[in-house]
């Protein structure tokens, strides 16, 4: 047994802050500048990212992912309303309720569906569920892209689950903690934009991830539709969630977005998951639980295999039934440690 | 009239980052490492933390001081209960109300006094407000130090405030957002340590602050009563407060705790808004409206007078009845800035 | 001292229930019917509040007082909204912050006025409070009509209050616990009709009481703005409000409003109020606190005088001050009972 | 097509108020007594539960059975933690997430079970669920006796769901809506008493309905672990739920408990159940979908049959899944009511 804690594919939280990010807020700092966002800084990257979605898009900065989900559902919905997300999405099993806390007490209704993705015929199940005012009124609907298993919905899945929603007057959030991840592939793959990923899509409000691309407490909220963000500077603000020093937030946007090392480092965790799961593949006895479309792999493990890498020092969690195990990539993993994860998993489980 | 917007003295999240926090970071950055403050950087300034304050407190950062208020605060009391703090508490007048979201409804109960600190005849007033079970019941003290009027707390007030308080069942929050500015200050004049100024005086939590002494989303909230502290991870948890990357939080203390950067930045604000008084002391016809004991000076301007400097471009904001300005100095203050101020404001009151 | 615990001048609530609305739930009690106010029954007392209102109102019953403000409330504004009220309004010290609870976290803003009622100056001044996101954002306005020291507003002034809300965005609402003893001097005295008392005059949601007049939890809320009805019934229901049995409470309101045993009732407590104020007037040295427009008398009583009075069985309540006591005549108050209380009174003062 | 809107067989809550519950407010009706419940006739309510229950609890009345549940879930659970209920409970199906909203977010989790009923080992399976801080922590177990399908828990069932609760910290809520038809059934069983169905199988809080027994407006909330009552008062009054005239709900207690009246209504619900399912029962190619325990039975039924008894007026509602009906008998079902229903149905399924 090792002392040891290696978190090398724990989780993409686990990784740094990548070079970009780190160098903004030292360039940001001269000088004094209005705060809570009232800054040349946050306007410039607010432009950037109405560039990028190519529409005249409301953001706003929070400082992390559960923030950004519950409060842009909580702009979605009413206390008396329904979520509906996939049974294992992050705004279900990951955040403590936020969403339920933050909306006064709305009910989150877990859907499920092949593949970590929500699955049409049962989010128009899930929509009839409840006799009248009995049961909470849908009020959002919200996916994850890529989801928490790290497959993508097409835009065309997108469209047509938000179709759904819309007309039974639900709004559309997705949860894009790693949002770039999925765009770096469907930009090769369609080519699709971000706006065709999203309000092109149907997608009403979207959170979209910094920091598990490489950014410190810096989680956007882009609005496509207006009416959702009014008074969300006094909702952002009620939760102690508004940013005094905004500036150092949106110059990480700001760097990233520049020269495209967002999608950059995207891609990388992407590849060295593929690269993984190839890795993974040739493992003799090895079953991987999903498709590594972005940077995370699913894999099944005996407990004595599972016992075996952690006694080794290796740290990773457990993330669907009794043995399915998650390893995630990201902008900072090397090949030498896949390298490593692999000899040490190969030895253990020849043994 | 100049486009110049100056917010020199506006605020002192206006302020940027300090060396020692944009350092710390990169040095922090090495390698991956357990997220969520299960790390060992974060271990390390939590030491710090119990050193500084001479017991074995309980230390949570979250990411803003209204957060580590509000969260603080809903451990001392429910929905039912009642929040005092002086009428120009911070938590009453600059948080949107996030202490009544928080707790699930709580009414703050404004107290007045002199110079922005709460009278105990007034507190004991209060509290024997309302009719039973009509009314809320007294829940938390939330006194500040230094108070939101830049004026200073002694010890044995605190005590006698917190004996009160605990008399009536009800536990003591100190809102340190400026705790440094008043440390700086109390260990020259009694001296006194953090330990007196906090727990020996009767305080239960203590919201400590980092961004005003030029870190970024760095607040810490500190238990000394460790019963409060119960289940804090998922209060913070869910209220989107739990900072994935923990240790670049953890890291900035570290940094300024070490060699006592802390309290150099804060006595240096202390000594630059001295010298601001001064300065302005000097002008016929302007009244400072308090004692300026820490790094913010009040100051009574007729309308034009206020016009003319926000003509020039100066940015600072109205906080006491009609004419009743606030200056702030900051870490990086410079004897520059005071000069060019009152330069202008000189111009201005002779016109 | 005496065992005796008289209660007949404490409150309107300790009064028993009218003989209609005893009658009422009998006459009511026949065969099954749709629950949750889908009944026959339901259907018939909200046309007739549509009848008294002259106006397509929407009209839901809850079970408390308290419970009708508060929901009304939180139909009006937003958890990072304020609420503003007289600082003696019973939604502000009776309530139990239940305003804040059911609107997740709104801030209750008290504003001064003699008489019980808000001055129109100081309702402007309140509304301009706060810098920016700093502070909650004006919501609703609530007027109590009866207010809480019996008082009475004018049909203009709550125009000129409700214009100026309006003005701001923000919704008006009226607590009318006691809105029929307000109702049955204002149709001596202008005549003004309740249309004129509400809608007319700017109100957008009333709380009408039946309660105080003889009912049992049987308060209706009255939407004159359809808009802020938008799903009550579900809002109504996840507090618990929403009542099973609805035709029993609404045909209470059909008994009293039928022959107009509703403002019968209500003028009868004006008048023994009228009377018990001429007695009060009668005892040289007691001091009454406000004109006594409706149901309740407010007197000055020294320490002594309310001890005597307590040790002889009466129970009754400080409301004002140190020495104000308030005495609350209802539907079921006897001229014997003014006379007993009178002349223990009497007694007491001359000793 | 009929004009009749027959509910004889929809819920308990179409039925009316039982004469002694009707009877009773007149009793109750003479002269003025202390208001919110600190009178004598509570008094005499709670000693009478007490004597029911043979221990000291402690007893709150409130109007509605969704607020009992909620305000006594919300003394359990705090909203970072979550209520464990069966996935058909009323507490997840019925009432519009008031558990969450009066706990301010906590996450009722549905757990699966056959017959309405939880199952112990998916009780424990759903205790494990979620990653520490991920996810809220075991807050409540919520069982209902009877349960919502009609069925019943052993004694030695709520003995062992409530040992792992406790093991767990976490606390025992008993909806008990229809608790008299349970203890009907029990105290011949067993025979078990209303003590042995609660605290000594480890019951902490209880739900009693009134409301489905006959009454207005008049549940209780018994706590057995007196410090879940702690300020139980203070969270009634901010919910809205203190009743002001409480005597008149002490009263129908009172008069129900006193001669037994309570346990005669549930059982004469019971049998003509058992009545209504005998005859049921008897119709060739009809389903019994549980078995009639208590006062409801469940039957399948095509979408034909259940069109065609719509059309003859008759109102029940879907209860589980696609095809399942739910019929309940109250106190007031006469055997000439099931005559009719069973003479309509058999026409209807023979056509």
């Amino acid at each position: 047994m090792t002392d040891r804690q290696d978190y090398r594919f724990s989780s993409d939280n686990t990784a740094g802050i990548c070079p970009e990010a780190l160098a903004a807020p030292i360039e940001a700092n001269s000088g004094r500048s209005a705060g809570y966002g009232h800054d040349a800084q946050t306007r410039r990257a607010v432009a950037q990212l109405r560039e990028l979605f190519e529409t005249d898009c409301e953001v706003a900065f929070v400082f992390s992912g559960t923030a950004a989900n519950a409060l842009s559902l909580s702009a979605l919905c009413r206390g008396y309303q329904s979520i509906f997300c996939h049974e294992f999405a992050h705004v279900e099993t990951g955040e403590c309720a936020a969403p339920e806390f933050f909306s006064g007490g709305s009910k989150v209704i877990p859907v499920p569906g092949p593949g970590g993705k929500m699955h049409l015929a049962e989010f128009e199940r899930a929509l009839g569920r409840g006799r009248g005012f009995h049961f909470p009124k849908p009020g959002a609907l919200s996916l994850a892209q890529s989801s928490d298993w790290g497959t993508l919905y097409h835009p065309d899945e997108i469209r047509a689950l938000a179709a759904v929603a819309h007309g039974h007057g639900v709004g559309v959030h997705l949860d894009g903690a790693r949002f770039a991840n999925a765009l770096a592939v469907w930009r090769e793959r369609g080519p699709y934009s971000a706006a065709e990923l999203t309000w092109r899509a149907g997608v009403d409000v979207l959170s979209l991830g910094g920091t598990k691309n490489g950014m410190l407490t810096a989680e956007a909220v882009v609005f496509f539709r207006k009416e959702f963000a009014t008074d969300f500077e006094l909702r952002v603000m009620q939760a102690g969630q508004l940013n005094s020093k905004m500036r150092f937030a949106a110059a990480q946007w700001s760097a990233l977005l520049k020269d495209g090392a967002w999608l950059r480092h995207a891609a990388h965790a992407n590849a060295m998951a593929a690269q993984l799961a190839a890795g993974l593949g040739s493992i003799p006895g090895l079953r991987l639980l999903t498709e590594a479309e972005t940077n995370m792999v699913f894999i099944e493990l005996s407990p004595a295999a599972a016992a075996a890498m952690h006694a080794r020092g290796w740290r990773f969690f457990k993330f669907i039934g009794d043995h399915g195990y998650r390893l995630v990539c990201a902008w900072d993993t090397r090949p030498e440690d896949l390298q490593e994860f692999l000899s040490d998993l190969r030895r253990v489980i020849t043994v």
